[in-house]
């Protein structure tokens, strides 16, 4: 029998989805999960763009370009002059979906043996994309105890070599919910323009930030443009998750250029979901305001909740839809697992993310977990209710 | 200034976009182009698809499973049935387009340094998938003189080497229109089988089969299963290019679990084009009828045409749209973009692929064009009316 690849053996597994089939086995003895454990929203898709898609009037399904619809970039370069990106439609290259933006900037940014330095706990699907192209991450930790904070630019420069091709940040992070402020951009800018490095800056939860919080984007700092690229989706932004569209942003004209040949070779991004997000750009504001004073409500629930319990600390992030807290546990994993497993109270238990899944340095994140605000209020404190009494009968507990 | 990786530098440029600026040119001039460049159909999208989109129902547009949904995967699997191949839901994994099927398939079988062999001309861009994954095409020429039958496998064994861990074909064949007989199929199993290949087989143009012939696929061969991957897409069976909405069938768990594993990571395949897909599965066996006469007659139309110019042979292809056809020229890159920067015949001009780009051969099709029978037969007469006289003008005619 011919062997797969090496690469595909290495490739590693999802963390989110190795308690699949806990859940499942949880579900047949009709126990009901409060589900923390993923990122897909609960939040309406805004109708604006319901309705772009009920309205289709074409009678050919046809390819668009490679590079997105010339009308769909020149009304998304509309979006982001509002928020103040000096981003035209040639500077826009339409992806399916984030994942695509960041796999065909990876390919284009950084040699297969080449190394990226990425502040962990990070997003854990980087380390499928650096793995199927053949880069190598170097984690940098960022602490719990600060809140996730960017660590000092010195712990960057000691992590440099002639490999390192790039820095990848996620702001707000996914999954720490940390928002970079302008002086951890600027100290980023230092270090890339010094040591000649690529920023990729995923920023799929630009949207969602929280107690008047500015969002800064390295597109609006000054003398950033040759080395700062931006990778972003319309899924958290509209809760369009399976609309897979995404898009590339770059000043740097040989970025643009040679990430357009990848964008060649798969011929074309989703014509239905860009004539829906067109329609979406103009989702009036107040649906986000809606949705931002959701998001604040459950976050200060949750984050509330979790500091109440013995035990349990967690910072309250001013970002994205995500906590990591620490829990008096002897590992992640096992006790998410149990909870699965072997828990349930009142017929009711909660699936959480390990947070091991997000570190790439071994053994960290044993006692962490992610947790996904994407419930309703009443929701949350049900599952913070179950999680304290679960954390009460594990036999792992450390409290 | 960072540099770009070398992959993205040695990204093989699309051969059809090469033109793109020439025709832009004699549009400004008011030059009206037959477009025989490129793959996307004229054709109408099936009334039954396009009214799923309409129809969909749903407030959240979220995720699917990386897999693709369960009544999709379950409603193709019939489609499958229908065409006697042995497949169920579990053994499809649901793509972004066909692109995606091949780039998952390449990634999961063939090592990056390691080789694919694979029948030239070949569809372009499987150079830019081998390039992203690091592997190496070696080529196999099939000639226009035998019609592009499949070389003999004495031929395949001369370039099997240690490193050789699959061929690619696709049937019927991009840019030739070749259909594949079952006796090839069995002696390409045959190779498979004895040299521990995997065969991955490009069906996007399954539907377009023409005079009665029979479509064979590996999944139609006994003892294949553990060998045989099948690539595919909604693309051109139901005109719909734009859906973005392909699969990959393998009856070979460790192949479908370690593809599973690179699907995981990009997270999902698009919702609506599945919703819209599933529907399609129902489109009625008139539509396909329909389809076939007026490819056929175009086929008949473009190919007798053809022959009967000065110079020029063109085989009768039995499948998909395309026809790659030799002309009286030194260099077809060079005559095509003549015929759109210094020709026109009555204010129109044609415009078709160089074959050069579908050979990765170092100087073979130079005197070979690709031409897409997409448009109406009207058209397609003018068309080669347009060809015939700017054949009797180019400058480097060698008639």
């Amino acid at each position: 029998m011919p062997q797969v690849s090496k690469k595909g053996l290495s490739m590693p597994a999802s963390p989110i989805r190795k308690l699949t089939p806990f859940a499942n086995q949880a579900v047949e003895k009709g126990i009901k999960i409060y589900h923390l454990n993923i990122g897909q929203p609960d939040i309406e898709t805004p109708e604006i763009m319901l309705n772009a898609i009920k309205n289709i009037d074409f009678n050919v399904w046809a390819y668009s370009p490679s590079e997105g619809t010339a009308s769909y970039r020149k009304k998304l370069a509309e979006y982001y002059k509002r928020n103040n990106y000096d981003i035209d439609a040639d500077n826009i290259l339409v992806t399916n979906g984030g994942s695509e933006a960041i796999t065909i900037a990876m390919q284009t940014c950084i040699n297969a043996g080449d190394e990226v330095i990425i502040p962990e706990p990070f997003y854990a699907n980087y380390n499928g994309f650096a793995c199927s192209a053949g880069v190598t991450v170097k984690p940098i930790v960022s602490n719990i105890n600060d809140g996730f904070a960017l660590p000092e630019i010195e712990e960057f420069e000691k992590l440099i070599t002639p490999k390192t091709k790039a820095i990848i940040i996620c702001n707000p992070n996914n999954p720490t919910g940390y928002l970079y402020s302008r002086e951890e951009l600027e100290a980023l800018k230092g270090i890339c323009l010094k040591h000649d490095l690529f920023l990729l800056c995923d920023e799929a939860y630009r949207e969602f930030c929280y107690d008047g919080n500015e969002f800064i984007s390295p597109m609006h700092l000054e003398g950033f443009d040759q080395h700062a690229i931006v990778l972003d989706t319309v899924s958290k932004r509209y809760s369009a998750c399976g609309a897979r569209l995404g898009c590339i942003l770059t000043k740097n004209k040989e970025v643009y250029n040679v990430a357009l040949k990848f964008a060649q070779a798969r011929l074309s991004p989703p014509t239905v979901a860009q004539i829906a997000a067109t329609a979406a750009v103009d989702t009036p504001q107040e649906y986000f305001d809606g949705i931002k004073e959701e998001y604040t409500a459950r976050r200060n629930t949750l984050v509330n909740g979790l500091n109440n319990v013995p035990g349990v600390f967690c910072p309250n992030p001013k970002g994205a839809f995500y906590v990591v807290a620490k829990l008096p546990v002897d590992d992640s994993d096992k006790f998410c697992q149990w909870m699965l497993e072997e828990f349930s109270f009142e017929g009711q238990t909660v699936m959480m993310a390990p947070a091991t899944g997000f570190y790439s340095s071994e053994g960290l994140g044993k006692q962490e977990v992610r947790m996904a605000y994407v419930l309703k209020e009443d929701d949350l404190k049900t599952a913070l209710i179950c999680l304290e009494k679960g954390l009460k009968e594990y036999p792992g507990r450390t409290l």
